[in-house]
C-alpha cells in the first residue's frame, strides 16, 4: 500500500497540473449500462444477485461509466480523472498485475474542440507520468482508426470484415506475423494477396518522415480514409514536437487495440523490460471515442471524448519485483516516545501529546512499563527515524534524551526545546546532532 | 470531490501522525465471513449473482473484513486504518448523509496490550479529527459493555435479557424513555420496577465524580461486571485527562450501540447542531472487541482489537451545507495559458510545456484560435488565479503579459523570468505585483 500509495500520488499530481478534476461513479451500474459496451469480454462482467430491485453489474472499467455520467448530467466538455476499482471475472495472473479486482486510473477530456489538440495532452500526461514514475525507456506507439480503415480498404478487405481483420492485427504484440495471417486467412477467409499487403504495410513504424512516405503512397492515394487518417496523424506529430515528444511517439501500423468503441487516434506506451524481467507490455493506453456518450443520451446527443488509462497494477507489479529486496517502511511515524525505567507512563503521554499538538507522528508502546531495549528494537525494525527516551534522572533536570535510531546517538534537551530540535532532525536527509 | 477529498486529507494526516499505515480488502468477501455478524441487519447485505464461482457478498462495513484479515494473516498486533466504500440495501437519506454505497473511514488498533492504553488513543484521534475539521462544538460519549452488563444485573434484569434490554437503552437518542420503557416492559417482559430503576441510571453522564458516586452506589457494589467496568472507566478517565480531553469525555450510562461484537468500551461522538441545522447524530463511533478475529481463526486464536469509525458521509452531508453559498473551487489549475490574438497555438504550447516541466499546473482553451474574453472568462468562472497572456508584440520583444485575474491587474516580463514571477505570486494568499 506504501508503494501504490506512492505511485497514485505521482500520478494525481500529473493529471492535476493539467487542471483535471475528480468525479465518483458507483462501483455497480445497472446491467444495461454495460449491456453491449465490451463485445466477447462482456462474459467477464460480475451481476449482482436479484434481491426484488434494479439489475445492477459491477462496473468493468471507468471509461462506460464515465460516457453514461457526462450523458445523463448533460455535460458538455469536461476534463476528468478517475481512480478506482473495476472487476472482471477473468483467470488472474499476479505476476503480471492481473486481477479480478483491480485498480484503473483514467484521465479523459470530453467536448468538442479542435483536432488533435486534447489528444495529444493526453499522451503528454502518459509520458510525463512515465518519467515521473521512472520507469526506465518507454515509447508511445500511436495509429488512428481511420488509416487502418484507409489501409484495409487499400489492400482489398471487404468493408464487412474491417473489425474482425483490425482484432487480427492487434494481436501482432503477442503472436508472429504468421499466426496473424494464418487467422486472417484460415480463420476468417481473407485473401492471401491481401493478407500479404496488409504484412507489408504492419512493420512499419516512425516519425513524420513515415507520414509523408505514406501520403506519397500511390496505393492508400485512393483511400479517402486513409488520407483523413494520415493528415490527422501529421497534425499530430507536429503537436508533438512542440510538447517535446519526439523520439517518445512513433507512428506504428500495427497498434490496433481491441475495443470497438475507439473512433480516431489510438496509443499504448510500451516499457523496454531490464535485463532478465518479465514482459509487462504495455503501461499506459487509449484513445478517442466519439460515439460513446451519445449511446447513453436520449436524443443521441454526441459528446466527443479522448483519454486514457494508466496501467496501474502493472506498474505496481514491476516496481515491487524491482523493489523486492528492498524493504518499504510502512510505517509512517517519525518520533517514537520511549521510557527508560518503570512508572513513566505519564511522562510518555505528555510527550505524545506535546508532539501530536506540534502536527508531529508520534507513537509509543502501548504497555505500561515497557522494556528500553524491546522500544528501541521496534523503532530499528520499524525504520522509524528518531526516538524520545523519558527517563528519571533527565525528568529530575526537565530534560529528555533525544535519540537518532540510525547511528544510535543520543543527546539530552531541555523539554522547551524538544519540538525545535525535532523539527530540525527531521528536515535532515540524514539526521545528524 | 473537492471538499470530500480535503475532509480525507485532514483525516489521513491524523491517523498518520498515530502511526497508522493502511490496508486494502477486497470488495466482497465470502457471503460465509459476513454472516452471523451483524444480526438484524444481515438482511441489508448485497450479493452477488451465483455466476458459477464462490458465493460473494459486497462488504458491509470494514471492521468484519479487518478481522478476516488479522485472523487470516496470522498478525498478531497491526495498527491500520482504511478509507474505502461499503454497501447497504438500505433506504437512502440523502441529507443526512445515508446512501446505498458509502465510504467508511475507519482507524484499529488490534494486538495484547495494557489495559486502556490503545483505547484512550483511538478517542484521542476521533477528537483531533474534530478539531482539525473545525466542525464546532462536540462531545464524546463513553460507556462500558461490562457496566452495562452489572447495571443490568443489579436492576434485576435476567441474564437472557441483556442484549434485547441492551438495544432498547440504545435507541434512547432517538426515542423517549416512556417509549423506551414500553418496549422494555410491554414487548420485552422486563418487571416495571426494573425498568424504573434502569431509568434512573441511564439519565446519569458526568466525568471520574460519576465513576466515584456509581463505585460508592450499594446496588452496583453486589455486581462483578459493574465493579471491573467502573474501574476500567476510572482508569479510562484518567488516561483521558492527561491526553487533555477532560471536558470532552463523559460517562453517558445512556450509550449502548447496537452492534453485538463489542465487548469492552463503546464510544461516540455527538456534535452539538447550529441553530437551524438537521440534526446529523453521532459523527463517530466505535468500542472494543476482543472476540471477533477468532471467529475468523481455525484455532479460535483471538487478538483483542479496538476502533473507531468516522462518520465521514454525515460530516460530508454537513458540511456541504453549511457551505451552500460558497463556491468550492473544482478545478486545480493555477495558471491559464492565453493568446492575445490568432495563430498563437504554439506559443501558447510551448509556454505550457515549460510550466508543466517546472511542475506548475498550468492549462489552456483546446481551441486553435479562441477569443481572448472567452478565455479571460474562463478563468474569472473557475477562479483560475493567474493568466499568461501570449500577445504578438510581446512575443517579439521575448516577452508575455502576467494577468492576476481577480483585480485583472495586468505586468509584462521577460519570458525568462516567467516561472519565477508565477511562483512568487502563487505563493501570496492574495496576487499582488
Amino acid at each position: 500500500m506504501t508503494l501504490r500509495a506512492d505511485v497514485l500520488e505521482k500520478i494525481v499530481k500529473c493529471f492535476h497540473r493539467h487542471g483535471a478534476e475528480t468525479i465518483d461513479t458507483p462501483v455497480f451500474e445497472l446491467k444495461d449500462v454495460l449491456t453491449g459496451k465490451y463485445g466477447e469480454d462482456s462474459k467477464l462482467i460480475y451481476d449482482l444477485a436479484d434481491q426484488g430491485g434494479e439489475i445492477l453489474s459491477l462496473r468493468y472499467d471507468l471509461t462506460v461509466p464515465f460516457a453514461r455520467y457526462v450523458a445523463m448530467n448533460k455535460i458538455a466538455s469536461v476534463k476528468r480523472y478517475q481512480i478506482a476499482k473495476v472487476y472482471r471475472r477473468d483467470n488472474p495472473a499476479m505476476t503480471r498485475g492481473r486481477y479480478r479486482e483491480f485498480v484503473q486510473c483514467d484521465f479523459d477530456i470530453a467536448g468538442a474542440y479542435d483536432p488533435m489538440l486534447p489528444d495529444v495532452e493526453c499522451v503528454k500526461v502518459v509520458s510525463e507520468i512515465l518519467e515521473s514514475l521512472k520507469l526506465g525507456q518507454y515509447s508511445i506507439k500511436v495509429n488512428h482508426r481511420r488509416l487502418l480503415d484507409g489501409l484495409f480498404e487499400s489492400c482489398g478487405v471487404p468493408e464487412d470484415k474491417f473489425r474482425s481483420i483490425c482484432s487480427a492485427v492487434d494481436k501482432l504484440d503477442k503472436c508472429t506475423w504468421e499466426a496473424v495471417r494464418e487467422e486472417m486467412v484460415g480463420e476468417k477467409g481473407l485473401s492471401g494477396d491481401a493478407a500479404d499487403l496488409i504484412g507489408e504495410y504492419v512493420k512499419l513504424s516512425g516519425g513524420s518522415e513515415l507520414v509523408d512516405k505514406l501520403q506519397a503512397d500511390p496505393r492508400l492515394q485512393g483511400s479517402k480514409a486513409a488520407a483523413e487518417g494520415l493528415e490527422a496523424m501529421k497534425l499530430f506529430l507536429h503537436y508533438c514536437s512542440i510538447y517535446e515528444l519526439t523520439g517518445t511517439v512513433k507512428l506504428d501500423l500495427s497498434l490496433a487495440r481491441g475495443l470497438d468503441y475507439y473512433t480516431g487516434i489510438i496509443y499504448e506506451a510500451v516499457l523496454q523490460e531490464e535485463a532478465g524481467e518479465e514482459s509487462v507490455g504495455s503501461v499506459a493506453g487509449g484513445g478517442r471515442y466519439d460515439e460513446l456518450v451519445g449511446m447513453f443520451d436520449p436524443k443521441g446527443r454526441k459528446v466527443p471524448c479522448v483519454g486514457v488509462s494508466i496501467g496501474v497494477e502493472r506498474i505496481f507489479s514491476l516496481l515491487e519485483a524491482r523493489n523486492k529486496d528492498e524493504s518499504i517502511r510502512s510505517s509512517p511515524t517519525d518520533v517514537f516516545v520511549a521510557s527508560a525505567q518503570k512508572d513513566l507512563l505519564e511522562e510518555r503521554m505528555k510527550i505524545c501529546t506535546l508532539l501530536w499538538k506540534a502536527g508531529m507522528k508520534a507513537e509509543q508502546s502501548y504497555r505500561a512499563n515497557p522494556k528500553l531495549l524491546a522500544q528501541l528494537q521496534y523503532c530499528e525494525q520499524n525504520q522509524i527515524p528518531l526516538a524520545v527516551v523519558v527517563g528519571e534522572s533527565e525528568l529530575k533536570n526537565g530534560q529528555v534524551k533525544v535519540r537518532i535510531v540510525k547511528n544510535r546517538e543520543e543527546r539530552k534537551f531541555s523539554r522547551d526545546e524538544l519540538i525545535s530540535i525535532l523539527s530540525n532532525l527531521l528536515a535532515m536527509d540524514e539526521p545528524k546532532f
